[in-house]
């Protein structure tokens, strides 16, 4: 029995779901194939529960803010259990709306690990699936390094696992990963210890922010420990783990380690081969800015195309590949160009564009200008836990046209999207100042500069 | 002895503050006569202490939510003194900062009551001062009813007065500085009612927003008295204050009654007519859209001219008026079409361009092409206390050109500011769909209709 489809995902992450249900809504009999959960990554061990921790880590913040808000509250502890689960039963939630949009649109889910038999079928369970159109959208996973002690470490997909709250904890890893689960632990009271292997984390940002990002760390926690690069983790009698760095040092015993030191394509388990699908130099589904593979027929989006490894760039992508096979949409790609982000770092950040250096570089220091603004947020400055909000815009040329926008403090979650959009569009410095602030919040610095 | 300037603004509040600052920074010597506070409204019983209580209020929901996410804590109680003296200390700074900002640019101040001599002389104390340019900026004052009793209410302006928690409060009034009161009393546990005339609150905006906050307050407080005209206010022995309605029904009895029904101009005691400034038919200073008054060489920019009373428009305005005196921007002017505005409900609301129905009368109901989304913020979407968040685009014509962006929902007031830059560009729905959403945020919502 071999069932027909004109279009599968193989993978029902962020990229998987977006383009089966796009096919369906377009009229194509869609599948989507998946191993374990609906949601992948985003939904089940990355941006969903990651932010859900994220606000925890608020709510600790500001019970500590609300002394000098006047609030007179006891803290006698915090129920990890009682987290994850509630966390956990949003999930479900999320799970049942993808079920139900797939029951709307038509997709079919189908349970299973996918593996390539020729360019237009796949294998799940025995069961033989064809389609006319492919796209491998399978993701990544966590990588661990290759020394000594190394699996006694896990990774951000254990650390959604934790059923208990760790005493103390080191992250490994300089990426937005690491950051974010290293602050979210630190807010929540678990000994933390950040390590990276150079002078900062984030040091792909704009140097306003993670520096800024060090600064709060300074002052703040987490125990920053930079120029480390692991060699070994051992486990002491008690249990407990030390890392051991090349330099000699180590850390203090931490109850847990956490490898945050990046991802992999999870492309090696689905018999690529048989498909002729060919990888690039770094083990990525090579592909073109369609989306295509060299292989006709077969497409990859998301995580597993070593582009952007974010949701929205997975949904885009995928989306605008079945625009154009099944909408006549041509010539429709994803531009990859100023994709907008944030890391819920404490405090986040928002950033989209280049960062200073990369404008300097790109158009010569002489044409660049850059306005920077500083300040103390209104919700903190009312507190003596007074944290910086930090601001940077990029521009270019006489017309001085924005270039990167870049924000560290309370409030780069929400604000960055509007911006994103204008300078999608094209703004210059005077498109901003022409704007009226909204006053009194932390956006409209932007505006004001 | 007359002491002469370039350029005087009478009035120290946003646009007074601005327009001073701005002519001192471009070489003119500047006075800034003000009789009470720098900054005016805004500083001292406006925007800034009324959004630090809005995060007290913000804190006692996060309290509210802290259990849902796993936090074990005891509430003793608010110490309605210390949030006071917190918010005033913050106050007392951003006053040093004006004040270094006058000792840094030149700036004058002059403490006392301005009344006109003559188009180019003010008196103060007895004083006499004469410039080449005025600008009046005296800002508003809350507006009393010509009702019985209505002496034992208080205004804003005795809101940020009180030193202690009223247990029950009434606040009368449909606008947005009704609202804002009413949340912020109701989320610090005061029992709150709010009254208004009509049918809803907040009727001039779009009715997603108004419906929502009306859902909200059926379903959380404060206590909503639609239909409900005050006819007098009467003291009971008890000392507690019973609202009186022309429909026969009145309130229970409240410790506290706050008007919140409107502002009138605060131009009734600088001598105007000694000047020969002219007021328009509803008591506001006449000005064309260059702020001049019919006086040559006085200005009015802010709350007293009746345009849009808010503290960015006095200040782009007066900023404006300075460039365009002083630096040679001869038709330099403020836009005062799509200015964006944040209530800070419970929960915020933030709005640029035309409503729903505003589109439609402008551009014919077949023009006008309207996009929506609900959902939980995933802050909220944890716990027990979900709150919907409901976003509107309302866009025109066959390019879908953005003319409306409404927001009411957790997050609605930072996610605004970068919006109102890209409508204010021009942008078209394709814009908003041309940029990746950045997840998981709400603003992603707004690029992914």
């Amino acid at each position: 029995m071999t069932q027909h489809f004109d279009f599968i995902s193989i993978g029902g992450g962020s990229g998987g779901i977006a383009s089966a249900n796009r096919a369906a809504k377009l009229g194509k009999k869609a599948a989507v194939i998946e191993a374990k959960y609906v949601g992948g990554t985003c939904v089940n061990v990355g941006c969903v529960p990651k932010k859900a921790m994220w606000y925890a880590g608020q709510i600790a913040d500001a019970m500590k803010y609300a002394a000098d808000y006047g609030f007179d509250i006891e803290q006698k502890g915090l129920n990890w259990e009682k987290l994850v689960s509630n966390r956990q039963a949003y999930i479900e939630r999320i799970h049942a709306s993808y079920n139900r949009g797939f029951a709307n649109n038509g997709v079919t889910l189908i349970n299973g690990f996918a593996k390539f038999k020729d360019a237009h079928t796949v294998e799940v369970n025995g069961t033989l699936y064809t389609a006319d159109h492919i796209v491998i959208a399978t993701g990544g996973r966590p990588s661990i390094p290759n020394i000594s002690g190394a699996e006694l470490g896990i990774t951000s997909d254990g650390f959604f696992e934790l059923n208990e709250q760790p005493k103390s904890v080191a992250v490994i890893g300089a990426g937005y990963i690491a950051v974010e689960l290293a602050g979210v632990m630190h807010a929540l009271g678990s000994e933390t210890h950040l390590v990276v292997r150079k002078d900062k984390p984030l040091r792909d940002f704009d140097d306003l922010m993670s520096d800024t990002l060090v600064d709060v760390m300074k002052e703040e926690g987490p125990k920053l420990h930079t120029h480390s690069t692991p060699k070994a983790i051992e486990k002491c009698s008690s249990g407990e783990l030390i890392v051991q760095f090349e330099n000699g040092q180590s850390l203090p015993p931490v109850e847990c380690v956490i490898w945050a030191i990046g991802r992999a394509p999870a492309v090696d388990n689905i018999n690529l081969e048989a498909a002729g699908v060919k990888l690039d130099e770094k083990g990525f589904i090579a592909t073109d800015e369609y989306q295509n593979t060299n292989v006709q027929g077969i497409y990859a989006v998301g995580d597993n195309t070593g582009r952007i490894a974010l949701t929205p760039v997975a949904v885009a992508a995928g989306r605008r590949l079945c625009e154009r096979l099944f909408n006549g949409k041509s010539d429709l790609k994803l531009d990859y160009n100023n994709v907008a982000t944030v890391v819920f770092s404490h405090p986040p950040i928002g950033t989209v564009g280049l960062t200073e250096i990369q404008a300097k570089e790109a158009f010569g220091e002489g044409a660049v200008k850059v306005y920077t603004s500083q300040f103390t947020a209104l919700y903190q400055a009312m507190t003596q836990h007074r944290q910086p909000t930090k601001m940077k815009l990029v521009c270019v040329g006489p017309e001085e046209k924005i270039v990167g926008i870049h924000s560290i403090g309370f409030g780069s979650d929400e604000l960055l999207q509007g911006f994103a959009v204008a300078l999608k569009m094209g703004a210059t410095k005077a498109d901003f100042d022409n704007t009226v602030a909204i006053h009194p919040t932390s956006a409209e610095e932007f505006v004001t500069m």
